[in-house]
C-alpha cells in the first residue's frame, strides 16, 4: 500500500457519487487531511487525447475491444501522472470511478467478459488497486427517477429500455463485491445523502 | 482458422522484411492468389489517430504501459477493419509486424514482460493469431551494416550502443519461436533476398 489512501467511488447513474465525493472530501479536510478528488481523464493531456478518440462522433467504426483498451490506456496515464504522485505525498485520493466501472459496464453489462477486461486493466494499474471502494448501490428505477427529477422531465420509452442495461451494471457490481468483499463496500444509496456519507465515514474510521 | 491465410513477417531492423513482402506477394499473385499486404495502422482512421498520440513528440510523459495499451488498441482496430474482412474474402494477408513485435520489443527488450504484454494483446486479437509467422533472423551487427549501406554512412557510437537492445529483441524472438515452433518459422535473413524468399515459399508450399 502507498503512503496515502486511494479511495474509489463506484455506482450506476443517479447513485449520488458527485454529492458524496464533495461531502466526503470536506469531512476529511475538516479532520486536517490532504485530499485530492479526481476522475479520469483528470486533465492529463495524454489521457484527454485518448478520451477524445473514444468520444469522437466520427469514429462510428470503433470496436468494443479497441474502446476498452483505450479506456485502460487513459486510466494508466491518469494513475501515473496524477494519482500515484498524490499518494506518494501521503494524500487521500478520492477517484470518481476506476477499474470496477470498466469491469461492471464493459466486462459484464456489455458482455466483453469480466475476466478479459480485468486482464487489460491489471496491466494498466500494475498492482495499484484502490485501498477501499465504495459502491453506491441504487435500483435502476430509483437512479433514473433521481436523474429525471434533476432534469425536470418525465421518464420515456428509451429510458425504460435502458433499465435492463443498468440492471446488468448493478449485477456486475454485485459480482465484483462478492469476489472482493474486503475492498468493495456496498453502501445503500437510496438513503438520503447524509446517511450515505455517515455509512462511508463509519467504514473509513474503522480502517484508519 | 479463417478462410484465408494470415501471414506475419517479423524481425529486427535491416532484416529485409519490406523486400521479402514485395517478392512474396508477387510470387503468390503469379500463382493466381488474391493477396493483401498491410502494416499497422494501415490507413484505418481510428488506428492512425491512436498512433498519432504515441508518436506525438509533445507527449514526453507517456508511460511505457500506456504506450503498449495504445499499440494494442490500434492493432485491434486494424485487425477488425482491414485484416479480418480480407481473410473472410479468402485472401492471403501478409502483415509487416504483428503481435510478436510487441512481445519481442516491449515485452522482452523493454522489460515490460512477455506474459504481461501478451495478456493485453490476446485481448486485442481475440483468437485471431497468424496462420504462420516468418521471423527474419539477422545478427544486430549485420542488420545495422545493411541499414547503413543504404544510408551511405558509417556506423557511429550511438548505433553501437543500440546493439545490445537489438540483441535483446533477437533473444525475445528466439524465446517466442521456442514456445510456438509450429507457428513461428525462423528464416536465415543473412542470406541473399532470393534465398530468403525461397525458404519462405518452401515452407508455405508444404502447408498449402
Amino acid at each position: 500500500m502507498e503512503k496515502g489512501w486511494f479511495l474509489t467511488i463506484e455506482g450506476g447513474e443517479g447513485a449520488g457519487k458527485t454529492t458524496l465525493i464533495e461531502q466526503l472530501a470536506k469531512t476529511l479536510r475538516n479532520q486536517g487531511r490532504q485530499v485530492l478528488t479526481t476522475r479520469e481523464p483528470g486533465g492529463i493531456p495524454i489521457a484527454e487525447q485518448i478520451r477524445g478518440i473514444v468520444l469522437d462522433k466520427e469514429n462510428t467504426e470503433m470496436d468494443a475491444r479497441t474502446e476498452a483498451l483505450l479506456y485502460a490506456a487513459a486510466r494508466r496515464q491518469h494513475l501515473v501522472e496524477k494519482v500515484l504522485p498524490a499518494l506518494a505525498r501521503g494524500e487521500i485520493v478520492i477517484c470518481d470511478r476506476f477499474i470496477d466501472s470498466s469491469l461492471a459496464y464493459q466486462g459484464y453489462a456489455r458482455g466483453l467478459g469480466i475476466a478479459e477486461v480485468q486482464s487489460i486493466n491489471e496491466f494498466a494499474i500494475s498492482g495499484h488497486m484502490p485501498t477501499l471502494t465504495f459502491w453506491l448501490d441504487i435500483s435502476p428505477e430509483a437512479g433514473l427517477a433521481r436523474i429525471h427529477a434533476g432534469e425536470g422531465r418525465e421518464i420515456n420509452r428509451l429510458d425504460l429500455e435502458g433499465l435492463s442495461f443498468h440492471g446488468a451494471v448493478r449485477e456486475g457490481y454485485r459480482q465484483l463485491m462478492t469476489k472482493e468483499p474486503e475492498r468493495i463496500k456496498r453502501i445503500d444509496a437510496e438513503q438520503a445523502p447524509e446517511y450515505v456519507l455517515r455509512d462511508v465515514v463509519t467504514i473509513l474510521n474503522a480502517r484508519i
